[in-house]
């Protein structure tokens, strides 16, 4: 157990440099009014149990909170994910959020770094209060536990003409509402959101429980509003990482942006401070889109068919121009009749960076089966997550997409959310710091 | 590639011994007409790709799919869950409701070991047709796949006034519904069904791959009535495993039944010939519980109040009474003031089988978080399974429980399902197949 600092509760948010405690607001979500004023901090490390933990291989993984870019984004993509938006309660101050911004902080090192939340965290304590941390974590390894926030443009919006959080001037130009793409089909109770975490584990449990601490750290200052799962990773973000495959059973997304790649990462996925606004810089842009697969359809198209629509073959993935994986798709190659080896409506054509002006984005969605709907079809589908400089960058292949992808024929977007994501933690200060600076 | 068999579809299935491929009906369910008549069987090796695989220690595990009784029952729990309850759909005679079963089998016989549903797999084959397998485990290993078929009351009733199976009079006596619980308040739509299949494997995806392919291949013959992903097992069912945690955060099933005591399994688990009926004797009842967490309310309460109602501290998961998490729990050793350290009303207590006229259960359940209500808390709870040799056992625990058990401040019994679980299958026979000997 490390020793901790504590905030005391009547020091301004505003002016203090966040120490490593709750606050009381957030000590008061935890615990219940019978516990106020006892300290919190940082305690319980985890001990890593191989036999209880997927993933063994991956399982003592441990990714540094703090940095110069939140983690999450190009980490190696985790096996699973628990993502969560929430709206900010009303009535809350700028100074209420400050301090649930600095709680999230402390318990989301805490978490990655092994350690249960709280000073005393699952299992001690004052006996008669509740359990700092929910426990359902103990004995289990972090297993590459990575924690992202995001502000969503709702956040930086007027509350009865008032401006809540002293923001709405500071709100980056790029962070307006996605537009309408043809076909969306959004559920406005799976959409947008104050505030988002995306949590990522080689282990679910590890996932869901830091989602849980978090939203109860938040009682009473922000309410959970849609959450979503993910049980497979369906992008690789590393060269170390094979690719995976989608619930179509194709990979897809060969050709995302790797972390081995500094220029391009450099290039299209952090925020400059040239672009502005300057206090976002080294952040990046996060949209999240729910895609319902309606996979009862595809699962009655032919071979021919579904690699007609992705581009690739079914098996290795190769482009349908021939060569492996990973060989450069020819689009102008033409075969029988002249027709291009590759259609004109093929997926990997249209999201491809020569057809959107040179975008790309860093894909780090999740395949999700939620049950099965009234009519006995599996809710399958992909949580889309990319990471962007710009939401333009987006903006101009879901476009691209919506317009002319062969594949919509048998996918739905259902939900849809953007979100500025901060740029990395200095040890010692609160994740958007520079946001209320 | 394995050289197969396939039974052609004028045979009849009640009098032939059925072979290793899919019935013309099952091909169609996969195929759609286009494809009737291509003969399909048991094909495409996956490949074990340890980078690709969560649980890269027990990736390469294997579990024989025939045997005397069905796998996943005494198996070492894996770590994840897709679990479905399927209804016989209209106007299925009893040959089709036989011939799904063979195809099942089929089916699930080669996902077992590793291998794609069908002659051709997902890559391969007729390229105007559809692929036999959906693809999406493709480079996964089987991860310790086992599924496990259960036949529900339902299906042994008549449709019309038609025994419309002709196994009405073989129904086991014991294969009624469970009776209402005190507190019960379930929801039909997930709840009972005619049959169901239990996919457990240590990659969610394998276990999602198998009950969609399984789905599939029912396409016309069943359809699916509720699906349950579960991300975390909550039992072992070896001495191997350590006990893991439920979403109170604590050890619970210490005592469950393992595999490493035949003498247990043999008295609680598989039904006996001497039980009857003789056609289930190497089998089980398997009973599922959807049991939601209020998780909110339980974090508000205190470490004494949550330690007091399981009767085991939180962190070793000791009794109350003392020792370690495998010291036999003291009901009668008092503390203060007399009263027991076990409290009267404590879970580990009213679950005792001394406490159930020495009723054991074999427990199998997941944790899951299915998203969140509209109140924003999470949809979080235990997907309840345990196996047992009569019906009685559970209904004797869960009645003692449902009753007196302090827990029920916490929980809420949503969804509830009973099936008998046929014995193991011989290699060339079927599931089920001693029901319609």
């Amino acid at each position: 157990m490390r020793a901790v600092t504590r905030r005391t509760s009547t020091e301004s948010a505003d002016s203090v440099t966040p120490g490593r405690g709750l606050s009381r607001r957030g000590l008061l979500g935890l615990a219940g009014a019978s516990v106020a004023g006892i300290g919190l901090g940082v305690a319980g490390d985890r001990v890593a149990l191989a036999a209880a933990t997927p993933g063994a291989a991956s399982a003592s993984t441990v990714y540094p909170f703090y940095g110069s870019h939140q983690a999450g984004i190009v980490t190696p993509a985790q096996d699973r994910l628990h993502f969560a938006a929430f709206d900010v309660s009303a009535g809350v101050t700028r100074t209420e959020l400050i301090e649930l911004l600095q709680d999230w902080t402390v318990a989301a090192a805490a978490m990655s770094a092994g350690q249960d939340v709280g000073e005393y965290g699952a299992t001690s304590g004052p006996y008669d209060a509740p359990p700092e941390d929910t426990g359902e974590a103990q004995g289990l390894a972090t297993a590459g536990l990575t924690i992202t926030f995001g502000f969503g443009p709702t956040l930086f919006k007027t509350a009865d003409g008032e401006d809540r959080f002293g923001i709405i001037g500071r709100r980056p130009a790029d962070l307006t509402p996605l537009p309408h793409f043809p076909g969306d089909d959004l559920d406005t109770g799976r959409s947008d959101g104050d505030l988002c975490i995306q949590a990522c584990s080689n282990d679910p449990q590890v996932a869901v429980h830091a989602i849980r601490n978090l939203s109860r750290i938040a009682f009473g200052r922000a309410a959970l509003r849609w959450s979503q799962l993910g049980f497979g990773r369906t992008s690789s973000t590393s060269t170390t990482q094979a690719t995976p495959r989608n619930l179509f059973g194709f990979k897809d997304g060969t050709a995302n942006i790797k972390a081995e790649e500094p220029d391009v990462v450099a290039d299209q996925v952090w925020v400059s401070a040239a672009d502005g606004p300057a206090w976002l810089a080294g952040g990046s842009y996060l949209v999240a889109r729910r895609i319902r697969m309606t996979i009862e359809t595809w699962d009655r198209t032919s071979l021919r068919e579904q690699e007609a629509v992705f581009g690739r073959t079914k098996g290795a993935g190769a482009p349908l121009s021939g060569g492996t994986e990973f060989s450069e798709p020819d689009f102008a190659l033409a075969g029988r009749e002249d027709q291009p080896l590759i259609g004109a409506a093929a997926h990997v054509r249209l999201a491809h960076p020569t057809q959107n002006q040179g975008a790309k984005l860093l894909r780090r969605g999740y395949n999700f089966v939620d049950g099965n709907d009234d009519l006995g079809r599996l809710e399958a589908g992909l949580f889309f997550i990319s990471f962007q400089r710009s939401p333009a960058q987006f903006t101009t292949v879901q476009l691209n997409l919506a317009k002319h992808d062969a594949l919509n024929e048998y996918i739905r977007h259902v939900g849809s959310a953007l979100f500025a994501v901060p740029a990395g933690i200095a040890d010692g200060s609160y994740v958007g710091a520079t946001l209320f600076a």
